[in-house]
């Protein structure tokens, strides 16, 4: 036991009552809701990088925590990783997310880096085995080091491009070793700071031949989880290529990789794309792509990823809506790719910020668990396509423009509008929000 | 012969040191450049509803524009395009474009508005006889009117997906019949205003439909020209569909189209997409669905869309250099699709906005080739790529994930990052530019 | 009585628990809150202009609602006003707003104009008698009419500012008359499309001048109520000149008006400025210019003011709680600027969109009066400053640099970060929230 | 002599024609125009920061630059300023700017920061007598390090303010030791996280006070140069109190000093805040408030500060025409506060973005020059408010509502708007550029 988290008592649930601050008032992990239990709902999962390994910097100043673990050995790596599995068994997280990067410490050259992983994967799954969280994924920094300044799978240098696929083949052998439901690639180098130096074809190519290798290996070694993509816009790059749900879509079908790959959406990344949270999740599940999600918030006045610890109930409820509507997750999860600011320098406020952002997932999820429930929100969106279940509506998508435009005539169809209702929607929704 | 522009002169080509307003100082048709003639480079064309059909309002104003044609009838309606030839005429336009509502009156019903419609081509039909001026291409307006206020083929209503359909066939008859290269589809209201109350898949299969049926009936027909989709992320809708030319591309793929169908890229939907509009075009280019471009310029302090007259060299050298680079122009051009601002009053504002922006364009045009020509830009940007042009790195392509580990592990690869030179190519653009 | 709303009874409090759509489940008008009934913190009102005088048009699309009394003539603006208060009637609204262009029909010159408004003013004023429903406060509208479009005080046409001034003297004179208690400006033309053609001294300088007139004005006649401008950052204008609160404050110290002008707070002009809502808010309370608010909601995907009517508990309790700590409103009050949109085409939407929005305000306030009474945000707050409150360090800040440095070293001084706590005050928050 | 640049030549002009990257083809100092020399004119200035004090990182990945003088020592400090005034020299750079942190180690305290500062400065003041670099100004960085992140003047704790009050003294003693021509404050962590945590009205009255001490201080010593704020709306705060232009105006008016202080406008935090570079530019010289500029470019798709070298000559060329408008610079310059990408890793890199950025600086100020020597933009605006100038229409602005609405009946006044010609003049401003 380290005593980093020293005094801070295990996280129960005590009801939305309690005055507690080291309490759950919404999230019960055992509170059965839509045929499952909450935990099984939500699967939280906490993220390594930004609770453990981020020092606190921004673009304008340097590190303000002060960790006991930061430095690049092993023993400290393992003392991060002691703090750690505290931080998960008093939050009772079910789940937890790394990069080998957050992990590991940084070695001279691909073999050391490769060792030290190993070392410390074998120190967390003996960790593992004496607490109940599990690993809802694993993945690769491919954005960090200096090395991958200019892309990972698409940087015009073939030895970057070999480096970023060797280690993806050991942070997949880890995810595996450890149990890991899915593996994620986030690209945050693959993209450009210039067209005047990119070649968009030649990148977009060696992006597709480097996934394909992904999910073929997947295959060979039989790992059972899913292969996600995060996508998002921009940052640090000017522009990435797997910009939004959309994009990743056609990326996929291009590489015929539509049913072998996911998405892993974040709340703030679809922010800085232009889209609604919801919408992400919404056309990814109408696309057959939903896989999980990064929980967290992005600032509506800040320009860039702020990964704040979601704190909007209302907004929360619109994700797991959705998230419900397309069946809940199977292989994916909420992990809470979320930072606390910088300025939050004490321990409790790693803690309490988890508590927090649980506590509004679990009332979201409650609020749309029971508007589905109600009914009433989809019943209005099925009566308001009802017309194309009439057969010979049916058949108009069946039909070519010169049989429609004859029927339009010989019928003298002049359609006159509905109202959408959408207030009232907006106040049923707010019925249970 | 109207008297709207009386008084002013064809617009002739005087050099860079002319200070007459009403002549071109850069666009000069003939000259020569890249092996073209700068008039079949550019391929400019005039946007029917900017110039002749738009009142000057916005969200807060009414009408600001007093033109002798406003109103709803035939004679009118010809008395516009008397007015429209006349402009094209003084300004040398090789191409126009309109949507149906532009210049027809509305009629009661799909028959009147019908006949309203093959009348009016007619006389344009007549008209172009006359004139040198062709069709780059027609489309229809499904957005203006009430009945499309929740979607043209994706609404709720398939009375208004029939209505969409019929009219689309009556927009591609008209363009065969004046000779267009192209049929565009801008989906203004394909899009939601809020997911509360909007089945995305059944208007994602809606909008694939229609699109298909589209396709077709220009087999069917023997339309030459090609189909063009114009992306757009939002406005009027709080989201469209054809967000972007990656979304549009996934949507091409999804439904099998993605040979058939183009795109119309606009500069200011590709800034409110969050993109560059060379992105835009260099995307589209390395997708294989480049066709034609509406030239204008987006306010970047403004968040909609408004519409301007080009007026920066660099940012338009930037678009042009992506064209000329991806063989140039095949069907497409380049459609002013940019409007006078509502306090621009003066047939002059009308004919000098296009006259300034031809020049802007032309600047542009000549900077590209010079660069193109030059070949610094593309040497450097091969040379940045060229490790993988090596026999033992192109083969990295088709190896797996376990082999090039192994090969890491073997030559202990290390790769050092290089410079991206970006500045230094900023320069050699600007000594073109 | 017209037949618009047949069939909609008046809205009465039922409770959370009602499920009927016609009835308020959170606003109880007479429920003792903080010392003050309900009704009397939040002093709703209803704009005459979004429910009443807005057809339904977007940029890209005309007219979609038909309601009865469109025209322009005295006997359709009377049965305007009709509907209005019949809604007010329903809605037990206290307060509502008006432009002289929503309440009487435009005439030819300026004199039928204020024989117009004169006209119907009486009118109101009669149906003011029969209603408790009071006019929160009165404006004119300079900026729809083409002679508006390139600015009203800020025109380079003399005349137009003189029109301009003799119409704010009848609109403050029919404000007075109808017993107003504050009095509105919102520049939406004053500013700018380029600053080519922009004189901003000139500009300045008229406005300075003009707002000066308002409020010797007032004075002249009496009025006692509130002289209030709306910041908005653009649009329609590019820029315009009362772009937020801060810049308002500074244009007010500049011509001496700081203590004679409060501000008009929309939430969503605030998130166009690049602030929340509560920033302007609690800015302008800080600043001691803080007047009322128009409350709705700006979309924060779409960059153009969409005038929703506000969904979002989290966000508006933001804003009450703001307004609470100031100390309330004085003559001020919770104007809906909303529209529904423009799909929502029943009788029916009007009145729930009001419904719901009320709702939502009087969650929000319940909110945010219990985390005020509650104490612990605050306590917080003054904890985070108590080292001012020490007498040596209150006196550095009449001390001068040499003095303090000479005290740095003196003392060593090497002071150490404290933890913002932000997440543990949002988890507080969302206990009351 | 260190070696860092080795091989690069001092940098010369030869002309547009010239295509040697090591050389101005537009940049001629000798050059007079406008009755200056254009070295006079634009007053360039090297930032010490991104060119030798940044390391290459961003959010998401670390160090790329790797620079011999990098780490924490007085060996290394004086080795940096060796470099930088070798490129001064290599750039003929009339003026550098400096931060207290750029230039000297960090200590462990303020009396050992103290007496690094004064020895660095000692050695730079001995470095500037063999060299025609002069310091345009100086400035303290008092957000970067931890002590900072909760502000420095605003900061809750008062020990924060003394230690900053008494490094800004070390800094402007420094500044007038090196004969600096100017003061900058930038307030970068004076702001705020989260409004639950921040006492608006304290923290504005300690930054009052602290600039007011600034200001005495100034005096006190007889420094002669000007004190510059530098607006920016935000990042690394979610709101930064030095908004912009227009709310520093407000904070300098609150607060007595508007004669005393001016401002620094940085092209990419007008940007940020909303508004154009010129825009922010013109306002400040309207209010009298105009001091110098940090000129760089900001990337449009980005929602963050980028930083980059300016490359675009139209949009610099706004900037100049609102400087020349003005009368050009007093104390002020063009300080290229911009970075080379972290991706540029070599010296010719640092070198050549520089020599491009003042290439279209000269480019941007020359076209300014001869727009503002044709004189036909100013006659049109000019010609536009002409109006005013008659003596009766000057009255206007000091009559009143009443009077004026009164003569507005009698003359029958209905203004009738005229032609703005915003493409007209975009036309002649493109005759220039």
């Amino acid at each position: 036991m380290t005593d980093f988290f020293k005094g801070i008592p295990q996280i129960r649930f005590e009801g939305a009552e309690s005055d507690n601050e080291f309490a759950f008032r919404h999230y019960n992990p055992d509170e059965m809701l839509a045929g499952k239990r909450m935990e099984d709902h939500l699967r939280f999962a906490v993220a390594y990088w930004h609770s453990f390994a981020w020092p606190g910097g921004d673009p304008f100043g340097g590190q303000t925590f002060e960790r006991p673990w930061f430095g690049d050995s092993i023993a400290l790596a393992k003392m991060k990783a002691d703090v750690a599995f505290e931080m998960f068994d008093i939050l009772q997280a079910p789940f937890f997310c790394f990069h080998d990067a957050d992990v590991r410490p940084e070695g001279a050259d691909f073999a050391e880096n490769t060792r030290n992983l190993e070392e410390i994967v074998d120190y967390i799954g003996t960790k593992m085995e004496g607490s109940k969280t599990r690993l809802l994924w694993g993945t690769a920094n491919l954005f960090s080091n200096r090395r991958f300044m200019s892309g990972a799978a698409t940087n015009p240098d073939p030895e970057v491009f070999a480096w970023s696929a060797a280690t993806v083949k050991t942070c997949m052998d880890a995810t595996q070793r450890l149990g890991g439901e899915n593996y994620v690639l986030w690209g945050g180098r693959e993209g450009y700071e210039t067209l005047l130096n990119t070649d968009l074809t030649r990148e977009s190519e060696q992006m597709g031949r480097f996934l394909s290798m992904v999910v073929d290996y997947k295959h060979k070694i039989g790992f059972k989880g899913a292969i996600l993509i995060e996508p998002k816009p921009q940052e640090p790059s000017k522009h990435q290529y797997d910009y939004d749900v959309a994009t990743v879509y056609g990326f996929l079908k291009r590489f015929g990789l539509e049913n072998e790959v996911k998405v892993n959406i974040e709340q703030g990344h679809a922010i800085l794309a232009g889209h609604s949270f919801e919408h992400e999740i919404a056309l990814a599940a109408s696309l057959g792509i939903f896989g999980s999600i990064d929980m967290n918030r992005n600032d509506y006045q800040s320009g860039w990823d702020t990964d704040q610890f979601p704190d909007s109930v209302p907004e929360m409820a619109r994700a797991y809506y959705e998230i419900l509507r397309a069946g809940g997750y199977t292989t994916g999860g909420t992990n809470f790719d979320a930072k606390i600011r910088r300025q939050s320098l004490d321990p409790e406020d790693l803690i309490l910020a988890h508590v927090g952002a649980m506590d509004v997932c679990a009332r979201a999820l409650k609020a749309a668990a029971a508007l589905l429930a109600d009914g009433g929100l989809e019943a209005n969106r099925q009566a308001r396509y009802a017309g194309w279940d009439a057969p010979e509506n049916r058949t108009l998508l069946s039909s070519d423009l010169a049989s429609i435009e004859a029927r339009v005539r010989a019928q003298g169809i002049n359609p006159q509008p509905r109202s959408g209702r959408q207030e009232r929607l907006e106040n049923l929704w707010n019925r249970f929000v």
